[in-house]
């Protein structure tokens, strides 16, 4: 017994000969996974990264203990950060992803026939891998040629390209840690800089219940950058409260075409989630007021 | 400490000088909330009850360890049972509440001065008064005149009370236990019968993501009695997966009026929700296809 207990990876127990996971980054709140099997496990320069298979939730991608995403829920946010940018604008065409090292947001990006090159700027290269080997329900163990993957920090990067993407996707984890610098005004005026004159961004913005500060302060950060900036949401599970937003900056208006051209594989987007999605419950409303 | 780990209610435990409340009604997943403060702990006849202070989420309500409602999103749940269904029909006066022993659906009812009349039949007289008591952000210290409480089981209740109710709004607990039967088909039998001509009901229809089998046969069931039926969905953070569902079954068609009346204090409902709600996400559709 002492064997496997010592040989355990962190953020995992044996209780009464189940394996646990247990989130425990957040104080008032701890949630438990029940874990099948430990798929993937290795300290990385940056973070503790595993593949865990989960009863409830599927294989699930795991940083420093906390669950990033799953396989029941991960195409909800991918989708929901990828399809809305690349309806709106008129002809996407060079897309930046910066983090997004499950691939998810990158594999839905490559639906789009007419996108040319798919930069995906992630500071983690074990993630990427781990997720394309051993993560496929969310990754789709993504080889479409015309993704460049950039092993790098994102903030650094867009200083150095200006004028250079139609899209930006800002695919983070918690505003903690390295991504913090993800969430602050002066990366968003890089970020900024680095679209072409028709070009939009898209940042995932946090909780609306729990995290509403942040939520504010993205919007006011893009409101003030951008001329058209607007906030939608979207439910994924996995995530506390459920309840996720999502915010988006434009150097266009934005407008959609007469018809959508979503992919007819999606799992959760369609074309009336793509216009529902911006109708923000009351009590948003009165936060961003 | 040994006096205190005693006279603990059931489901909580100290761990570290710390308060929690550990759900585990769940084979493969555990939340576990850090608590302030035990505001109310009763057995009732029919099951363990206590209203807890806690960290993140306010004063919850907690049957057999199981938290119902809690102050920061028990108005999302209440607000779309009840404004829904009451924003359809052409005339509500006289509306049932099943269960809803927390007084929040009753609360929204009665905002609408044409209802005439709030029957509301709760089993467990507990849960009400301590509701009433202890968890006003939900229940609104509930004294409105119009709102009759029975105390009584509502299967039975609805077999006696023919052609009476122009809206029936079902907000059980989960299947499990006594509420197992507010999700049978006799049930909804019964339920049409009880509603008039023109009467439409409503109920909780669990999670699209972890009851999905519950979800399609409560539409099945529901189709089949009324020539009208719809499933929407809101997102309660403290309920599993967060998206929740609701299935309305009419009598007549669902159509809106041309200006909705919302009473103006809503929380999280508006006229564009109330429409956006009936759009589903596209797993949902095929769930239900």
């Amino acid at each position: 017994m002492k064997d496997i207990l010592t040989s355990l990876p962190p953020y995992l127990k044996m209780e009464n000969d189940e394996l646990w996971l247990t989130e425990d980054d957040r104080e008032n709140l701890k949630i438990s996974y029940r874990i099948k099997e430990i798929i993937f496990s290795e300290q990385s320069p940056f973070q503790h990264v595993m593949i865990l298979d989960s009863y409830d939730f599927g294989r699930m991608l795991v940083l420093d203990g906390v669950v990033q995403t799953t396989s029941i829920d991960g195409h909800i946010y991918n989708e929901m950060i990828s399809h809305v940018p690349l309806q709106f604008h008129p002809s996407p065409k060079k897309v930046l992803i910066i983090g997004g090292g499950d691939c998810g947001a990158a594999r839905e990006v490559a639906k789009y026939k007419h996108v040319e090159e798919i930069h995906m700027v992630e500071i983690d290269e074990k993630v990427v891998q781990s997720c394309k080997e051993h993560l496929p329900e969310v990754s789709g163990n993504l080889s479409d040629p015309r993704v460049r993957f950039i092993y790098t920090d994102g903030v650094a990067f867009v200083k150095d390209h200006a004028n250079t993407y139609d899209v930006i996707i800002i695919d983070s984890s918690d505003p903690v840690g390295a991504a913090k610098e993800l969430f602050s005004y002066s990366f968003y005026e890089n970020i900024h800089r680095a679209l072409k004159e028709d070009g939009m961004m898209v940042c995932q913005s946090q909780s609306p219940i729990f995290h509403k500060d942040i939520l504010k302060q993205t919007y006011t950060n893009i409101r003030q950058l951008f001329p058209h900036a607007s906030i939608y949401t979207a439910t994924v599970p996995t995530y506390p409260g459920g309840l996720w937003s999502f915010t988006i900056g434009a150097k266009i208006p934005l407008s959609l075409p007469d018809t959508s051209s979503l992919p007819a594989d999606t799992k959760y987007i369609n074309d009336a989630i793509l216009t529902q999605c911006f109708q923000l419950p009351q009590f948003m409303k009165t936060i961003l007021s």
